[in-house]
């Protein structure tokens, strides 16, 4: 347990986007939140170890969903979240001890630490995606078998919903439509969990992990390639490509923000071209043609001299990036984990083969 | 007070039908369901005056949500009624005392009594539109303050939504998105009233007078003319064409049914043609090009010799009808009636003239 202090929130935020993989939105305006509600005479921000969790108490999520590239304009009110928790507590009649983030990647980091400086409550060094995912049904608690509903979705204007349904994907579903109607954004609370449950079906240290990334971002003291290789060690992942932008294709189709870039290489040593495609976050990703890597491992961008994450829609033509891999948690590596979140449920005509394999295979023609 | 026997039922389906203004969905389907849970044991259906309601009771009206003609081969399981009535119950912390038809036109007609004849809960003689309309927001409890939410939305898989909203547009958006996902069709529970709000801002006597219309169609000692003429009176209404349908556009958009329909003049008494534009209900009819009716005034079809009430998804090449036109209740005649339910709600580019008044121009011509 220990509390976060200012800097540990900067880090948090920088690390986060990169751990977003391309998605999950920029965690720059809720970063600024949490500042404003720490300011604002907010309690401190308390991070709890998942071992020093209680087993039987409840623990919940809260998140904003929908377009990243809208949220980037239309901004929560700030209570929202709040709203959403208390809807939830009261709905299932028992008392929230603590929240965590849905996804450690992007804006949805910033939140649980947004509704804890409100409110003194905890927030848990764990996530459900290891990264950012742009369905509900894409969590790792999923996976353990914890419901997403009932779930609250509400909006700033004051509407609020709660939610029971027979499946997550149905939760999807409806919770999606009612956030493109409120404004392609809205706040939800979902994934009610157990300490139990989070200790079982949660990705552990990934609010740490992040802190740890930001920090080699923002150390003054290291330069471009040592930034790269400390990224390298921490994520255990590896340095894929040099590029510049040359090609961005992006739309908002139903909610999400989709899309293709093309990067052409900065020097032979990485390759020429590469393109990667994405739904929010990045999905796959060629270098010369060739598969390196696709969903659950991640894809990241980051600046090539400063190492600063770059999210999908702050991708413009002339930017000069970094790309890296990371191999994704274990839990997304299972077959179930495949079935939901590889490849395949994203329209791709192939099966998940682990970056680690590609870039080997890679390295063997 | 008195109990529904199976003919008052019958009546009443059928008086339903015809006030549906086209609209509302065929109440043969809710009829037949309200017969099957009489069969099996159910409670006799209760119909209280609302002159007998409990001014500080609670009283929950249940419909069907959505396009009518999926209705037609997407049934309800039939325990959806009970399930969202019991949690808006739940939501609002107070036992329910009675339920009552939210339109009285069309297959919401026919929900509260499945409703009753499941739970024993008596039914109240009144609506909140003295017709069908095809958006939540307008009915006559909604100009009298009433709100639509907390309303509950389910569907017949177990997908259920209890919803808070800032306006009763609110409501319709967000319901009508739940609805469209939930396969076009939804079951829900709005406009919690009190006994006082019913007496003050429902339609009074609309169960009965449905029951009164079935009852003159259904009597087979009535020649067509006779039949004609006892409409008529019974409704204060007017008998405006006769025609065979030579043309019908129908589409299903947003979980509507919108189109047109043209009918060519059987006798030269009541004109050449007449062209009904509608969105589920029927909205305008022209005469030979001049305006005859519009809403909130009610436009009704029937066979042209049984005088059986004919739906606008039942609407074919060739059929044969009769079109009357009826006034609506004041509530709808005023100014705030007519901004909710009037002619230019509905793309129309001109101000609500009552039926009477534009019968009386045509024939001053």
């Amino acid at each position: 347990m220990r509390n976060l202090t200012k800097e540990s929130i900067e880090n948090i935020a920088t690390g986060a986007s990169f751990m977003g993989a391309g998605g999950g939105g920029n965690p720059y305006i809720g970063k600024l939140m949490v500042l404003a509600a720490l300011e604002q005479g907010g309690h401190p921000i308390t991070l709890l170890d998942v071992t020093e969790v209680d087993p039987d108490a409840l623990y919940i999520p809260v998140a904003c969903m929908g377009a990243p590239s809208v949220m980037m304009e239309k901004f929560p009110r700030g209570d929202e979240f709040q709203k959403v928790i208390r809807a939830l507590e009261k709905h299932l009649g028992k008392q929230v001890k603590g929240t965590f983030p849905i996804e450690a990647g992007g804006v949805n980091s910033m939140i649980p630490l947004v509704l804890a400086a409100q409110t003194g409550l905890p927030v848990v060094d764990c996530d459900s995606m290891g990264r950012a995912f742009p369905e509900l049904q894409m969590t790792t608690l999923h996976l353990a078998g914890v419901r997403c509903a009932p779930m609250v979705v509400a909006d700033e204007k004051g509407n609020l919903s709660v939610l029971e349904t027979v499946t997550d994907k149905w939760a999807e579903l409806l919770a999606r439509d009612m956030t493109v109607e409120m404004g392609a954004t809205a706040c939800v609370a979902q994934y009610a969990s157990t300490g139990q449950q989070l200790q079982d079906g949660a990705i552990h240290g990934i609010v740490t992990k992040c802190e740890q990334i930001g920090a080699i971002v923002h150390d003054h003291k290291l330069g471009t390639q040592e930034k790269r290789q400390a990224i390298v060690e921490v994520t255990g992942g590896y340095h894929l490509f040099d590029g510049k932008v040359v090609d961005v294709i992006q739309k908002v189709v139903g909610g999400f923000n989709r899309g293709t870039i093309v990067l052409e290489g900065l020097n032979a040593s990485t390759g020429q071209t590469m393109e990667i495609s994405y739904q929010n976050e990045n999905l796959v990703a060629h270098i010369d043609g060739q598969l390196v890597i696709s969903v659950p491992d991640l894809i990241c961008f980051t600046d090539v001299d400063s190492l600063v994450p770059i999210t999908t829609e702050e991708v413009k033509y002339g930017k000069r990036m970094t790309v890296f891999g990371l191999p994704s948690d274990d839990k997304w590596r299972t077959e179930a984990g495949v079935d939901l979140v590889g490849p395949r449920y994203f329209g791709f005509d192939f099966d998940f083969v682990t970056v680690e394999e590609l870039l080997h295979e890679r390295g063997a023609k």
